[in-house]
């Protein structure tokens, strides 16, 4: 079988299933890892505070089409969803190392802006770029590995296994902009000034949600995940992690109001399937939800709920209280749509 | 500038300084840092010991010819070159990160094949898997970040910059067998079983010298660097981070016997310049090393000394005590030769 026909998340399955198996049969040191793969970082027990680690590459063609983004733009970008993960359980972002592939004929200039957009985000984030490699390769890859911790006083992280039955969904933010940004930069659409930058700026230059990762911690959410692959693909990874089901309210969705005017009916697809929003989806009860919402300087709005059912299916009702199937699967590696 | 113009060296150089510059500025939480770009692993103080962490990339047709090795031993050999960084750290691997970036048409069981061979070395070396990504890209890329530690008790580690004028230079192990290995694959050349096996295992089946980096660091050395990209480039990379020079005596240079008897005149430069032994290169005092020799179950040869000159420059001595250039540079991305 091909790796397109198995599709990345039954890779992944295959894979961190091998992984977990080897390591069952041993003991000592990975006693203390509280989450191996499958979450949005890997978490372990230190001696003051869970430390945590994520990995993500950013691919040429893949991650993002050649000559639509400048290369500080780049380095923002590529460090911003792999701190996005860090976000996504409740965590600080510490230290970052950084694997640059690069074409022979790369332009030194170019390399020196991404890591100018890189270390502008890091200063803002107070992340530490402490090691790396550089190699060689046909197109430009970047792979970032963010180390961090939860606050010492921190008792627990946000996981994507903690979600049950009878709990909000909610989501921080307004979704689609980043998708409406991929979609003009791609198809060099044209809008007015205001749009334009804000549709580029959400999908260039996305601040991942580490204060508001935090706040939900303090105010006891247990479960998040960050948007990158599209709300109800990323709602469905929540579910099959904490084998429950859950219902969105296509109505409830905080859609971008830009995204809204520009893009009309084609918005809601947008936000919810579009991806690269970056902004965190969690799961509590209402007075926890209430707590959140009290507590936040942000947009949080409540989609949906959690609801029985092993399966991990994601069901999309209408204003009227129907299910619909507006609005499609999120993005999946090596699937053909 | 071309990246290629400036070398991976140059470029290196350049993006250390702009990150070491970024974060001077700043104070917590990187006071606690040890040793950030430039070195083997990066290092930080952690509550009970010193952690480490180091990434590199594993590239198809630039790290590896494409069709040459089983998937599982491009599994070992990614994380086996991963280790052997810790392992020049005088550190225990204790996590790893898997970020594999395949082709759609890959098939799942050369994938599975590929995670075999990294979960049977993982296991010999007590190292878990505990996160990663996947990508669909146009190549093969496996990008493997270590996370380690050294024992607690250990007060020190091994860096690149700590040899003094005066000191031996030594290593462990025999040299240039991986080179022919690498020669023997893509050149399809052929040799008896035995020697065929011994240069197949030393390139594709290297084991990482986690012991023998514990033992340094116990026995009182302070300065290592692993031996990937060729003895003369290594050291060189010692030189410069210490600011010192070395001569190497190429009549002492531990040269795998196999390789000698295969390869005859060739077998000089293999093992000098041929690079992926993942032995550990090594300076200190002469009473340091002996004590070393004493203490190790494994080869240790002195092939050189640590002499003054601020200039990192390495000169090879021959047998009658004069100046030679037997032997290249090794192995450097981005530079034409």
């Amino acid at each position: 079988m091909k790796v397109s026909e198995l599709g990345e998340f039954g890779l992944i399955d295959l894979l961190a299933k091998m992984a977990n198996a080897s390591q069952d049969n041993q003991i000592a040191p990975w006693q203390q890892l509280l989450i191996g793969i499958g979450d949005d970082a890997a978490a372990w027990q230190g001696d003051a505070s869970i430390q945590l680690a994520t990995v993500d590459s950013f691919i040429q063609d893949v991650h993002f089409p050649s000559g639509i983004a400048p290369w500080n733009e780049l380095g923002w970008k590529a460090l911003a969803v792999n701190l996005s993960d860090i976000a996504a359980m409740g965590g600080l972002p510490r230290y970052a190392l950084v694997s640059l592939a690069l074409p022979d004929n790369t332009e030194v200039d170019d390399v020196t802006a991404l890591y100018t957009g890189m270390i502008e985000l890091a200063q803002q984030y107070g992340v530490a770029i402490i090691g790396g490699d550089i190699s060689s390769a046909p197109l430009v890859a970047i792979t970032i590995t963010i180390l961090g911790n939860t606050k010492s006083q921190d008792k627990h992280i946000l996981t994507r296994s903690a979600a049950k039955p009878g709990e909000q969904v909610a989501v921080t933010g307004e979704l689609g902009a980043a998708a409406a940004g991929l979609e003009m930069l791609t198809k060099k659409l044209q809008f007015d000034p205001q749009a334009t930058a804000c549709f580029k700026g959400a999908f260039l230059h996305p601040y991942p949600r580490i204060a508001e990762g935090q706040l939900l911690v303090e105010q006891g959410v247990k479960t998040a995940i960050d948007l990158s692959d599209g709300l109800i693909s990323d709602l469905k990874q929540i579910c099959k992690a904490s084998q429950v089901s859950a219902q969105v309210k296509i109505d409830r969705v905080p859609i971008e109001p830009m995204v809204k005017a520009e893009f009309g009916e084609k918005s809601l697809e947008l936000a919810l399937s579009g991806g690269e929003d970056y902004e965190l989806l969690f799961t509590g009860r209402a007075e926890v939800i209430d707590r959140v919402k009290k507590a936040a300087f942000y947009p949080i709005t409540v989609i949906g709920e959690i609801i029985a059912g092993k399966e991990g299916g994601v069901t999309l009702i209408d204003s009227q209280g129907n299910p619909t199937d507006q609005g499609k699967a999120g993005w999946e590696h090596f699937t053909i749509r």
